[in-house]
């Protein structure tokens, strides 16, 4: 037994030998904690550092990923609508899935509770959460509830199946492969900013304020009300190409080209002109005075495709709507740039969400 | 896409229509919240209501177990050692995977971080995780790190195997089927009442003050370092005994017993004299002057296994150190009732722990 040490276990204070989380990052916290643990059991065939956990029962691939959402970190209940969050919550776990080239079949949801949430409050973040399980076809098999003494709390763990050959890693990307991007970026990120905008004229206005989001509803609805694309995994797999790496752009392009080029030891080239970018978002960039391709590549949740194929794939992704080739893969030493719309080059870095600055 | 309603979404206003969580508790929410959602999948068996879900990949049985842990409901930091918490956050997972009668297998670790906790802390968490870890032959595979502006946030999600004819529901007893529970029961939660005592009295006392815990451990262990009883699901396979419905003491006794006899459709009697416990459980009730058989009937968190076995596994249960009978399943009609020491009924309540009282 260890010794106890009641009301002496004083976690607030920092002695010299601490360290800031903010000084390593989430990622770089994520490699600190996780290093230590090998895997031992033949059924987990790959740890932390993909969208997915693989596992294998009976020969089948199964795919585990878990996200948590924390109130006043992850969203604003001022301007999100529950029904929304849950289903964004639920969303958002499909998409590692899929970005594992798999098939989301079930979630738990587990939901932390303060006491000024009703019974009908949270049956809106069900509602939310049956959308989406009924569109992806995934089953809800369980979860915990418990009250919670702070913000809303809401962990989801979603599980996804894959026939052993057909996963894709984030490792397997081999210079001359092209990169390519499903829809288009930065919109979520513009949907965030307008939002917040409008909430903090309103809270300034008072109860009369209506905001104004004609002509922006595609912005906001890609913040608010994200899709995973099953339509994509379905279409490569229809049209017979298996990418060599692939993930999900949560954190930001730049965040997951380095991903990419990380894991598969590569490095990489993305030209600027072929970012794909919705209209609506550029002129809210405008709006904002911000860099448009800063936000394009840098803003995160948009829950598109970033994958590579072979060059021998290059007809084939043409035919395919909504996809977009936006540079390849070179050796490591080329190290990751973006190739400016003037010929020069820009090194990529990753300035994507973090929670811990 | 939905209209927005910009800072007009007040979810703190409670109208006439709303439902208190308090109302319908967490087993009456729960069931409120997943009775719309059907299983849609193959490879979905058995959804919300047991220890673990059962799905099925490869022909396989696979458990799927989610626990959500929130500083100030959950634990305690002024007497939780972080390790400790780190650790038991693993087991009572592992438990409920055992509870089903398989065996843990991988581990997903959702970490909430407020700005108050160091990389060094969040080692701690992970030194506990790790060692159990090793000790159940569990691997981390994945999880999620976010900073948290309220609580600390533990989520854990494991994942067990079984093979498709192992499995144990809940809901398999029959009347004249024995009920056995392992270990004893009520320790942990006067464990609880120790530290926090002490704990109070360190407050009022300030730094000088050094509780004394001698002839204590093993409540203090049981409180702040559980163990799954992986050990007795190993000898129950070893004898040749199935049970016919199992679950882990996780709220207490009365309320597990109630779940099984309610997914069972049966009733039960109990021997109020047959109910396990440490003299040091009874000790401590006494200089609680707290009703010893109450606390061992709803303290919870005790992690033992609770199950049933048919009449003529009698004399192998008999062989078993650790496990004791505590009495039989009836027809439903006869409800669930602890027979008294005088002979006399006493009908059997929930009063474990709910978090939303």
């Amino acid at each position: 037994m260890t010794r106890m040490n009641v009301s002496v276990f004083v976690i607030d204070c920092m002695s010299e030998n601490m360290t800031e989380i903010s000084q390593l990052g989430e990622f770089g916290l994520i490699e600190r904690l996780t290093k230590d643990f090998p895997l031992r059991n033949e059924s987990s065939r790959l740890g932390a550092g993909d969208d997915a956990a693989i596992l294998n029962f009976g020969g089948e691939d199964v795919l585990v990923t878990t996200d948590l959402l924390l109130e006043g970190v992850h969203f604003d209940l001022r301007y999100v609508p529950l029904k929304h969050l849950g289903y964004k919550a639920a969303i958002v776990n499909f998409s590692d899935i899929y970005a594992m080239n798999g098939t989301p079949r079930q979630i738990t949801v587990s939901l932390g509770i303060s006491s000024r949430f009703t019974v009908e409050h949270i049956e809106e973040i069900y509602a939310g959460i049956r959308l989406a399980c009924e569109l992806y076809g995934v089953d809800l098999v369980g979860g915990d509830t418990s009250a919670s003494v702070t913000g809303l709390v809401i962990s989801v763990t979603c599980i996804g199946e894959a026939k052993a050959d057909e996963v894709v890693r984030r490792s397997g990307a081999k210079p001359t492969d092209l990169i390519c991007v499903s829809g288009d970026l930065g919109a979520a990120y513009m949907g965030l900013q307008l939002l917040e905008r409008e909430n903090k004229v309103a809270a300034e206005s008072g109860k009369d304020f209506q905001p104004d989001f004609a002509g922006k509803e595609y912005i906001l609805e890609r913040q608010l009300k994200p899709e995973a694309r099953k339509d994509i995994v379905a279409i490569l797999r229809e049209k017979g190409i298996k990418p060599t790496a692939m993930m999900d752009v949560s954190d930001g392009l730049s965040s997951e080209l380095l991903h990419i080029c990380k894991a598969s030891n590569t490095g990489c080239r993305v030209y600027e002109d072929r970012i794909p970018i919705d209209y609506q978002t550029a002129v809210m960039a405008e709006e904002f005075n911000m860099n448009l391709v800063t936000a394009a590549m840098n803003g995160g949740e948009d829950y598109e495709l970033l994958f590579t194929v072979p060059l021998t794939d290059k007809d084939k992704i043409e035919t395919i709507n909504g996809v977009r080739m936006i540079g390849y893969i070179t050796k490591p030493e080329l190290g990751a740039a973006m190739v400016t719309r003037d010929g020069g080059e820009m090194p990529i870095k990753a300035q994507g969400w973090n929670a811990f600055i």
